[in-house]
């Protein structure tokens, strides 16, 4: 695979895109269930009257939100970006919105030039549930031991082999690059920040499950760091819920941030 | 009114509790339409076999959210009050909570006895609306003069008569004592955090609208003060969408916070 080719009188887009992922079958369009993918898609095809593809940087599961994701795809718009940005706004459903949309050199693909992808998993850490947050947050209401949940987050950062949490696309390697892996907490809320060249499938949420059982005491920091270097799938721990999740941002070379 | 007197074998809880507006026709019980207080007051009859009747520190419109709402109610319950603070949570679903239940003395009553309530209002002041924030926040896409919004707000703060802003309760008068009214930006979102010992019907939300049009430059500082000071509903602005207020506590006599 590579980026196609423009055909002549095609320009190549890129927009930053907003999802609130509760009622998305996830990203990717299927035979069957409401995508991002698919709503994205069938709002371009109505303004511009092309059949246009949307390629993501990263195809974010069932439930899973974003703020930052990245799409690219080609058209014949003759007019203002402006113009289709507002169109594309207009015509999309409250839980999906366009952030910024610019026209992008012919060689651009969203997937294969992101240098590092950034996700945020958000944990409601109280004794009673929050309403407000049931749909971006993973309710934790044992106490959390973040000093050891640190401490094992900073073993991930490099390159290493992520089997133990997750599964690479067929004919692949489980080798990744983590950029950044730190647990903060705001209130009564406590965040991972995972930055990585890219991730497994399933990963950041493989990462967090277990993780959370370090910070409950379930694990011990030796524990966590031993199932790590086994590169092992079965030693992880559960997979964290889909609706923690978070696509912030996706990085590219030359592009600040 | 006064608090009802307690029947002999009775007991007077209080809670703090937690709801998102959105799926609620306010907190009052109708007789058409899902309400917190109904909400409430099935599960506990279903938990007590009780009739039991839930009085609310202040009763939130239909869309409006709280963090903080105060209910009491009176109950014949025997057992530990954490047993009937874990049965309530279980039973009630996922967008109301009960954040917190205890025992309070018999004369306790949640409304009268409330020496303030402080809501936050939230604006998602960027040009794209924000899909996760569309059920919690105002969308703004106008860029606010946050200074002229601060120096607006802080004309409200002491008593005054604020029938500019809201109707009283029948046979009330208008005056109210407003205890701060502050304008934060934090990232992207702008909240107004306003507390007064009691507000008017629609007060909060008639406050946002009219100091929104004083951001937006569609109403001068000097303009809104004149507004203020007559004392003429039809002189405040638009009545800004219930989504964006949350009731996040409320303070009573010798409690701290």
């Amino acid at each position: 695979m590579g980026a196609s080719v423009a055909a002549e009188g095609e320009r190549r887009l890129c927009a930053t895109v907003a999802y609130d992922g509760t009622d998305f079958w996830g990203f990717q369009i299927q035979a069957e269930g409401r995508t991002v993918q698919g709503t994205l898609e069938a709002a371009l095809a109505t303004i511009t009257q092309e059949e246009i593809r949307v390629v993501a940087a990263g195809r974010t599961d069932s439930g899973v939100h974003a703020l930052g994701q990245v799409v690219g795809f080609q058209t014949r718009w003759r007019h203002a970006i402006d113009e289709l940005h507002r169109a594309w706004n207009a015509l999309l459903p409250g839980d999906v919105a366009v952030r910024s949309l610019a026209e992008v050199g012919p060689g651009f693909h969203p997937r294969f030039d992101a240098r590092s992808r950034y996700y945020r998993y958000t944990v409601w850490n109280r004794p009673v549930r929050n309403p407000l947050l049931r749909r971006t947050a993973l309710w934790e209401p044992r106490p959390l031991d973040l000093t050891a949940m640190r401490e094992a987050a900073r073993l991930l950062v490099g390159e290493h082999d992520f089997a133990t949490f997750g599964s690479p696309p067929k004919g692949t390697n489980t080798v990744r690059r983590v950029l950044r892996a730190e647990w903060h907490r705001d209130g009564e809320c406590v965040y991972l920040d995972i930055e990585a060249n890219a991730f497994l499938y399933r990963m950041a949420r493989s990462i967090v499950g277990t993780l959370t059982q370090v910070g409950c005491g379930g694990l011990r920091v030796a524990q966590f760091e031993a199932a790590f270097r086994a590169a092992e799938r079965s030693l992880a721990g559960p997979t964290a819920p889909a609706h923690g999740l978070c696509l912030m941002a996706v990085h590219y070379e030359g592009v600040p941030g």
